[in-house]
């Protein structure tokens, strides 16, 4: 029985939205714990640093050492809820590809987990990112395929051409099927 | 030429995106004020109150007399801001059909406006609401034919399988032409 | 009787809080279209540019030539609204000081305005746009003083001691004895 | 050397504030993971039912099985990213007072804890809440004093007349004595 959802995808590509649609089709309740989660956790000033997290104007994005240790104690956070009962949405982007999903298979070690690619063409992403009026451009663009570099999955959607809701339906048929 | 687009469209129809998409695609700069900014102006109380607009929990909006007088007052504004010499973009949701865009039509008398219509297939628009989490669920439904009962267009726009960005350009293309 | 009110002081100086507590108490719905709403309203490149709205690391904000266009709209569209019948509160920061008074002088020219000044120890200022977290660190600081000079007020207010409430109050109070 | 400091007080108490201010003055970087996280990464379904957790219209607040469900395995989670390294701030509101404080210490058992209270006179947060401009009014009320009752605390503030930076300094340096 999956006890819990890893999205991975690219700035723009509607992880946000399919984990909102999830929740609501899915039978039981699910925790939503994204990345951007543990970014606002952390201190205004380290999301801006050297040692914290990086954006830069072109849409690049860097983390650095103290930024790397609070994520591990994160992610050991987010396995002690599931091991603690709780079933738990994921939506992170792989900035690492491969490496990421390493660091997550550690931290999940031994629970029942469901790999998600969410996948959008890269120019689709782009005008999405125009149309959500984000602060910093770029992202999408830099971000559409370099998250999925080695990653290996149980499903993909592709929101380019499917509203979130269908993709999270897709999802959630899985979650039946496994149980 | 061109100086004031008028977007309607029921909730989570896409305007908000298109709006910022026209900001970004348009080479003159635009204002965007819309319904919501006027909602947001208001006190607290009127935003659930008899005299002002109350948001039913089936998703039925109904707004009272006080709400009224100051829409007009408003809406005397923007059409104020234009003859000052802004261009402005309004996003609206004509909750009155064609009553909503003749109370429009009198304040921009006089005025150069383009008047857009923003449809969205019912069903996408009411699984766009889920996923974008709105608090009040319902609006898309109930708004998504209502808006645009017998309203005038000089363009239409469809966001079901239509980019944000792809329809601002579409939009941007008439302003061009009209110049 | 008045119809305008217009409240000047730094940034993070509690002017926001006294507007939602003025919509609170006061007896008659007034709508609330401060500074923000016009940035809000630009397009997202106006906001970081040499032509419209310029926010340094240092706290510094200075505006280009097309800013000042569109808020001269801005400003006469506003006292549309209020000659149209709307009793407005308008809450700003006068970078210009003087100069900034005497541009609303010229907009809301004929109406009834009450002038209030927001004050609050720099240093307190400075420590509350902590407590908010704001992106942009500094403006309260270079703003604290800068934005009072030469400004002509009917009354002033000082949150530093007094709560964003009791303010309100005693504004609400000089505006019946006016009545 | 204190790995966890958590924040109890009543909605409008200043908790929020005084957390930012903690995060910029303490010398290590602090994760700041409140119980409006938690509310956030539920379900929405969950904010509005019996299940889950209900705002009546007067302020209270009541939490349902499967709230308390999640909430056990999200302090379970806290205390896992403490035990693998973060140093970390909780902000909370203790509804059940010397309960809600009897299964914190149950989930963060051998670790290293700084109770802090945080108090405001009631009136002082209701008008505080007012400012805020709240959707929902009556919780500063309502949880002014309740939250505390028979909570042992470490160190007491209160934001009544002391700004946020002033009571996290306060903090700061009590970390500091306990190194």
């Amino acid at each position: 029985m999956t006890q819990v959802i890893v999205l991975n995808g690219g700035s723009s590509s509607g992880k946000s939205g399919i984990v909102r649609c999830l929740q609501a089709v899915l039978p039981d309740p699910w925790l939503a714990v994204g990345v951007d989660v543990l970014i606002e956790a952390m201190p205004a000033a380290m999301r801006a640093s050297d040692d914290g997290i990086e954006f830069a104007a072109d849409g690049g994005v860097s983390v650095g050492p103290e930024f790397r240790a609070l994520q591990f104690a994160w992610m050991a956070g987010v396995a002690a809820m599931v091991r603690a009962g709780a079933r738990v949405i994921i939506d992170d982007v792989f900035l690492g590809g491969a490496h990421s999903q390493r660091d997550w298979l550690d931290a999940l070690d031994g629970l029942d987990v469901l790999w998600v690619g969410v996948r959008c063409e890269r120019e689709v992403a782009v005008s999405r990112e125009l149309a959500r009026g984000d602060r910093i451009g770029g992202m999408a663009e830099s971000q559409a395929e370099l998250v999925h570099q080695g990653v290996r999955y149980d499903l993909e959607v592709d929101t380019t051409r499917t509203e979130a809701l269908a993709c999270a339906r897709t999802i959630a048929a899985r979650i039946a099927e496994l149980r």
